[in-house]
């Protein structure tokens, strides 16, 4: 058995990048970038005005000729004379010799001629071609999590598709004599099996979409034989169930039949102790308890981070926050408790029910609080470590 | 010229809730519980094995006669005397009589009898039927999140099908004769169109997975005709560019021309400022500025609590953090500022680039500072409030 921290360092170590791929960038919500990206062009492609009003060479004069207008798109090759002006809007085209633009509010318009009631500063309200960024300027260092802004970031400069680190392909295998499909007539003794749309579910927040689910019977031959395939086919292997130590749980031994390295097995946490962690080649097998309070928690502590960090992420963990106390806690488990909660702007609050069979008190906690194994108790207004969920 | 507060108070008002449908609870993440949800059975469903360990009938006596296996799934009618004792598995049925089970930690085995060397009180590690929720008991309030462990626990109860609020169905209209598609060749005068990726991705982040784009030449005639098709098929209409007061911005007339009521123009805050938005029967329709920044963040700032509040959630606008600013700011605009800036656990930075034009200061920003319109400026250290994003 080892410590939290000790689990949390081999998953780190051993869940390597994924293999890249170029994508089309309106698709990379999400992904990390994979390679440094140099802009293709300049950004403004040229001189723009910023404003809409009236573009001239800056001088004493306060009256101009307008002479021509620039619409966004539009492009002349027109030169100013020192009394002349070109009507323009925004995002347009500033004429060559141009160096200013007065907006529409400070100006008197007749038909063919402004007066300018309010100077502007010389070179006022044009955007200097790549003056955002230039040719050949770096737009992002790998290792950069394309956001919305990144995505119309590289649309604007005309990048049209990136390389980003794959997301890992992830398959579910769910063990269990006891368990039938939900929407079918339950018999005595058998419960409904909840855990893989539960973990189908969580895999989503993460951005892993598509989840194949296997089932198999509760015997070695048939777990072993289900695993030799599956193990080939996917990137990160989550099993439900069969991993404690139950005459029935031939997980493991199916897991080490099949040539998967055991990297852990059993973690001194409450809930979420019976899980093996394991790898064989580059494909991750994480065998999950089968409580679904214990499945959940033990996804979002040591899955999350393996399946952040094959995406490339640097940081790969659920972020923390600190809340005060609202009750005392007692620890004499010895153990790393992760307890349901639910915070606030300030404060957190334990849940009722914190059994690993139940799911109720997940459904309504935010937040998952930690207890480290080494305190014994935490006091009514302490400051506690969380991590937010849902 | 509004308020922020007043717009948001409008968009709040305006942005009723969708209809309701039935869907798979396997699809149902993020979605919000339009209905009252009752138990249809009890969880457990019969007195489980909370361990891998013997039911027996609590007694003085240590020794007992082990009479057969109760594995998960199974179900018997067996009855127990007082010196038997039954093998049974975590999550196994327990049993009718028995009223105990010893883990099998604390028992000596041999082949059919145990010795129990540590006893536990009557009634240890037992799940009582209906313990975790009762046949008939409320398992969610309408207007829960759905969430991983929620629907790990819908489908535990053999729940399949849930009535939830709908997704709005979104269409983009963009507008701008100086937009070209990226992956064109760039023409002189001309920007690549950039805020439809953006905006898609934007809504993806909050569930919005399938959105139209439109475009649209910028003349009135163009745009009505456009609008008149998008404003019956679609719930929500975000559109891009054509809103300010150049003289070939149409949108607004082609909006008014359509039917749509204004509910507001023009807000007082910077970036932003020239934003429409209004409403023709339920369907909701904002024209951000062509800018891609003010368009991303009034795309935080009024469409994300809008889409929120259509999708039925309560908690609709971006969670707000309290952080220490590293850098004095003045307002000297009378404007509500939304400024892109880094936070980490304890302060927040400023960043460099803050032009509506600008989308790279908005990509590796990790939040939006709000400086209110009445504060005319900020000091180094001072507790301020941020959107985080991203």
């Amino acid at each position: 058995m080892i410590k939290v921290s000790e689990a949390l360092a081999i998953v780190a170590e051993n869940s390597s990048n994924m293999p890249v791929q170029r994508i089309p960038v309106r698709k990379a919500l999400g992904y990390i970038l994979a390679e440094t990206l140099y802009s293709p062009i300049d950004m403004p492609p040229f001189r723009q005005s910023a404003m809409d009003g009236y573009a001239f060479i800056h001088s004493e004069k306060h009256q101009y000729d307008v002479i021509s207008t620039s619409q966004a798109g539009d492009h002349s090759n027109i030169k100013l004379n020192e009394n002349e002006a070109v009507r323009i809007f925004t995002g347009a085209f500033v004429p060559k010799n141009a160096d200013t633009v007065v907006m529409q509010e400070h100006v008197l318009a007749n038909k063919d001629s402004i007066l300018i009631a309010a100077m502007p500063p010389q070179f006022s309200n044009i955007r200097n071609k790549g003056e955002q960024i230039a040719k050949e300027e770096v737009v992002f260092e790998a290792n950069t999590l394309i956001t919305p802004a990144a995505i119309g970031f590289l649309a604007c400069l005309g990048i049209t598709e990136i390389t980003v680190y794959k997301k890992p392909k992830v398959a579910i295998l769910v063990t269990g004599n006891e368990l039938v499909k939900p929407g079918k007539k339950l018999p005595k003794g058998k419960i409904y099996e909840s855990n893989s749309v539960m973990l189908e579910a969580a895999l989503q927040t993460i951005g892993i979409n598509k989840t194949k689910v296997y089932k198999v019977k509760d015997n070695l031959k048939a777990t072993k034989k289900a695993l030799k395939g599956i193990l080939e086919k996917y990137d990160v292997v989550l099993i439900s169930g069969g991993i404690s130590v139950g005459d029935y749980d031939f997980v493991k031994d199916a897991l080490l039949a099949n040539g998967v390295e055991e990297l852990f097995y059993k973690i001194n946490q409450k809930p979420g102790k019976p899980m093996f962690f394991g790898s064989k080649k580059d494909t991750l097998v994480f065998a999950l308890p089968g409580n679904p309070a214990s499945s959940l928690t033990n996804f979002y502590i040591y899955v999350y981070p393996a399946i952040k960090n094959r995406m490339g992420f640097s940081d790969i963990h659920l972020p923390k926050l600190v809340r005060k106390l609202n009750d005392p806690i007692t620890n004499t488990t010895g153990k790393t408790l992760f307890l349901k909660a639910l915070y606030d702007e300030t404060n957190v609050t334990i849940l009722d029910g914190q059994a690993s069979s139940m799911l109720n008190t997940f459904a309504i906690a935010n937040s998952l609080l930690i207890v480290p194994d080494d305190v014994e108790g935490l006091k009514k207004g302490q400051l506690v470590t969380l991590l937010p969920i849902n």
